[in-house]
């Protein structure tokens, strides 16, 4: 609604830029720019240059394909970690979301993606023949897939379940079952169903 | 809660600038930046030089303070409107604002802000000077005071019209009444009361 009101083609264009951001429509988009022009030229200039910096210096670990500053991630170098162990995961957002938990010690291998026809996403588009590779390179014992539990996230994790079938390599999934502080009652059948039949001895 | 997490001081830096930008905060920030990892250079390119241009180019008007490209900005170029009267805002936005109703046709005075002794805004640090400047010139008619019909807005106004008071032009607010589609019935007492004592011809 305010395509034609700009008094300035220089707003115009960076509202117009901002908005291509997802989650930002034009209103949030004249917000943000009418923000900066408000503050002082430097936040300007740091959040630029923080943005160009990123986008053109950044690269993907050669191991795992995390993203990282170096050629090698800090969690692919630090020699703390179980080096036996790698966890399979759909993305970066999965990688810091698991390491908040402090749960696990092991490597991580980010496929970039999911399985997903729909999109034209094949396992070639995917960081799987990568994996098969470091499992070739020995000295991993067990493959974690740690992928969503959708349709696409399922069949992702078949596949590379069977592509991985003859490889000395123990291959397990997170686990499936109710939420923590989740009732029985609210539950959905499938989710209860398999919290069930995978369930754990008490004492683990 | 990302905080520890980052594999990439790269990222970190953008998340943590983008963060300051209102409305934004530390998971939305790395939505964002992770949204322009995943398209193509140039698109962040594009978004900061646009940002960039428009922090270091972008005028205030000489005349109205309106933002422009130039030293003088479109409508007060623009010599089919009337300029015989000035409408008097507090910020860019409400010129927006007023020129998508499409129903004035005169010139603007932004003053920057509002009186507001709580954030320490005084009238000097208004452009209400320049105002009288502008008034003192001459070809002045109408003064036209559309300001937030707050305290602040209302302090303003009244301080402004003060001060116009000695200066042979007409000063008038935007109306106080009920909202175009607002029931009676839910409607606050004040601003009843005013559109009662307001009433306009119905031949308008």
């Amino acid at each position: 609604m305010y395509d034609l009101q700009y008094s300035s083609a220089l707003l115009e264009k960076a509202v117009s830029e901002l908005s291509h951001l997802p989650g930002v429509g034009s209103k949030t988009a004249l917000r943000l720019a009418l923000h900066l022009l408000r503050q002082p030229e430097d936040e300007t200039m740091r959040l630029t240059e923080a943005l160009k910096h990123l986008r053109l210096d950044v690269k993907h670990c050669k191991i795992c394909h995390n993203i990282s500053d170096e050629d090698v991630c800090p969690i692919c170098k630090d020699t703390s970690r179980d080096q036996s162990t790698v966890c399979v995961v759909e993305n970066i957002q999965d990688v810091m979301a698991i390491e908040n938990t402090q749960q696990y010690h092991g490597l991580y291998h980010v496929l970039g993606g999911i399985i997903s026809p729909v999109d034209g996403i094949g396992p070639a588009d995917l960081e799987i023949d990568s994996l098969l590779e470091r499992v070739t390179g020995g000295g991993i014992k067990e493959v974690i897939l740690a992928i969503s539990s959708t349709m696409e996230g399922d069949t992702t994790s078949f596949y590379i379940s069977r592509r991985l079938a003859n490889y000395p390599v123990k291959v397990t999934a997170i686990a499936r079952g109710i939420s923590v502080g989740d009732e029985l009652e609210y539950t959905d059948e499938v989710t209860l169903g398999r919290s069930i039949t995978q369930r754990t001895p008490l004492n683990n």
